[in-house]
């Protein structure tokens, strides 16, 4: 039995004493304070969430929902929206980025489909949570009904679930759908109140043109949801159901205490309506990577992150994400394995 | 017996056949094109090192060259000489950053003392290639002499030359040695004919009258040896041994095609003064951080390098180097465990 996502219910409080001992750490280690730069901040943070002064990160799980969107009609996307349920099966059979990045990483793979045009039936390896073949397109209906939404929310938070019953001490939530970097890029409209033009990009390989026609897709969509002023309809009207699930992913991370790390373009605009409809889940995100889609530094900006990598990735899947786990890990061996300057008999300076 | 380094002989070549192999891959991936980003380019380059078309990445092999500079007299660091010989202990028994991340990435680590002021005598775990127990303080004298330069360079082709019997697939050369951000501000004013205002930095921790002290050391260094043109004569005059070894290493790893993963500030001035002796070098080179001290950028701008990370560290040890490793892994397993859009039976779009 899916658990229901209470979005009000309160976020986990983060371990500020944990935070502090770790810090007293760090300046013990045998190197110039600081001189580890982003890899002491993230042993810190790591410290505040899980609540110990030594972290560990042994156990990451990454969820991948996918699902088909009605505005792949307008012809907003380089590939046919076919690949949506093609890659199901190529996420659970080993081959897609992520698939390779989690056996590499030793991360637990949960591979939730929520709905798609193509459906490829049940195939081992992935949760069948369908919620309906496709979202609305949203230049004419709202993407999702009620329901819908908060059974995408609802996807979201028994991955959590799950993840933690599994021991995870860490969630990336990943995502595909061919044409969900427009729905994306309308739902950080509308949350931001921004313009097309601002956050528009090529999503998956786009030319000047196609991005000039998504950016009349959005702009219609918004014209026609003008009236959706709540995160919460923003979401439902302009959403995904992988977009709602990964929202809902990152509200339950929060309430549970389960850090999340947060991919790229459409990930963080999931976990921007998370923030819009609970303040207290940002508390609970780690950036990862700056996407090479263009709208990407404009939601980090708002939401005040900077994440650890800049490498130009543009997929998706969580696998912008799956790539940074490494260097969380290397943080904690670093803060846990270092000797102090007291057990070297190293001179502090 | 010590190799006998001859920085004229000729580099190996690039393997341009496996790198376009691997680059026509890259495209079959069932990814949008270039959406693994510096990912897929991490990849081709290590291809045509490697000479296949799918390059991997095991093992990984890091020298740690120690030494003191008579320099340090000037004042010119935030912590007691007698820290060069104490961190050669550190780094055998474990406790130092760059022993975490060589045990955490299974990377053999080699440590090399090449002399110290404080030194700690024999200890296990650790290569005695003492060339003294200081270089001259390059204010008043040659910071080494032409014995002493040629031994620091064989050095460094020692720890290749082990590196290649023990079966490395990447070479990373880290440094330790009180002072030694001055020794590398020195000699990449003389290699680029630039101020030492243009190049000095904080290194472990000066406050802005610190560093004002050291731009007059270098400045004062720099008109004493004014006379030094050659690359060879400046990195006699201006460097290290440690600098030496480094630039060593990276001269007969270009000699031998294996690839060398270059560090920080001090690693990176050593792998300028190894291209300005040999031009070949450059093709063996791979950019790991981009670090915080502040002549770095300036040296990645003539090495046109654009490193993989930017954490804000700068530790040194070769510790930046070791923590992009896994990022370069990640690339192998990505392009050579992904499934083509054709085995995926994915619609390439």
């Amino acid at each position: 039995m899916n658990p229901v996502l209470d979005i009000h219910a309160p976020c986990a409080a983060i371990d500020t004493a944990a935070m502090a001992a770790a810090r007293a750490r760090q300046a013990t280690l045998t190197k110039p304070p600081g001189s580890l730069g982003r890899l002491e901040e993230a042993a810190i943070t790591l410290a505040g969430m899980q609540g110990t002064p030594l972290p560990t990160l042994d156990a990451a799980w990454i969820s991948v929902f996918a699902a088909d969107h009605g505005v792949a009609d307008e012809g907003v996307s380089a590939f046919p929206q076919a690949v949506t349920g093609e890659m199901v099966r190529n996420f659970a059979s080993g081959g897609a980025a992520i698939s390779v990045l989690a056996r590499h990483l030793g991360a637990r793979l949960d591979v939730v489909h929520l709905g798609t045009v193509n459906d490829p039936g049940p195939i081992e390896g992935v949760r069948r949570a369908i919620i309906a073949a496709t979202t609305a397109n949203f230049c004419t209906d709202a993407a999702m009904t009620a329901a819908q939404l908060q059974a995408a929310l609802d996807a979201g938070a028994q991955s959590v679930a799950l993840a933690r019953a599994a021991g995870a001490q860490l969630f990336i939530g990943g995502e595909m759908g061919i044409g969900n970097t427009t729905a994306a890029t309308a739902l950080a409209c509308a949350l931001l109140g921004a313009s097309p033009t601002a956050l528009a990009g090529a999503g998956t390989g786009l030319d000047a043109a196609g991005v000039r026609r998504k950016i009349d897709v959005v702009d219609r969509a918004l014209r026609r949801h003008a009236g959706a002023d709540a995160p919460l309809e923003q979401l439902r009207c302009l959403g995904g159901f992988e977009i709602a699930a990964l929202a809902g992913a990152c509200i339950a991370g929060a309430q549970s205490g389960l850090p999340v790390l947060v991919d790229g373009f459409i990930a963080t605009t999931a976990a921007l309506a998370a923030v819009h409809l609970q303040p207290g889940v940002r508390d609970w995100l780690l950036f990862s990577h700056r996407s090479h889609e263009r709208g990407h530094a404009v939601l980090l900006d708002v939401l005040q992150a900077s994440p650890l990598l800049d490498l130009g990735m543009r997929l998706g899947e969580g696998s912008g994400a799956a790539t940074t786990v490494p260097l969380l890990r290397l943080a904690c061996a670093l803060h846990a394995g270092m000797a102090t300057f007291e057990q070297a008999g190293v001179s502090s300076g």
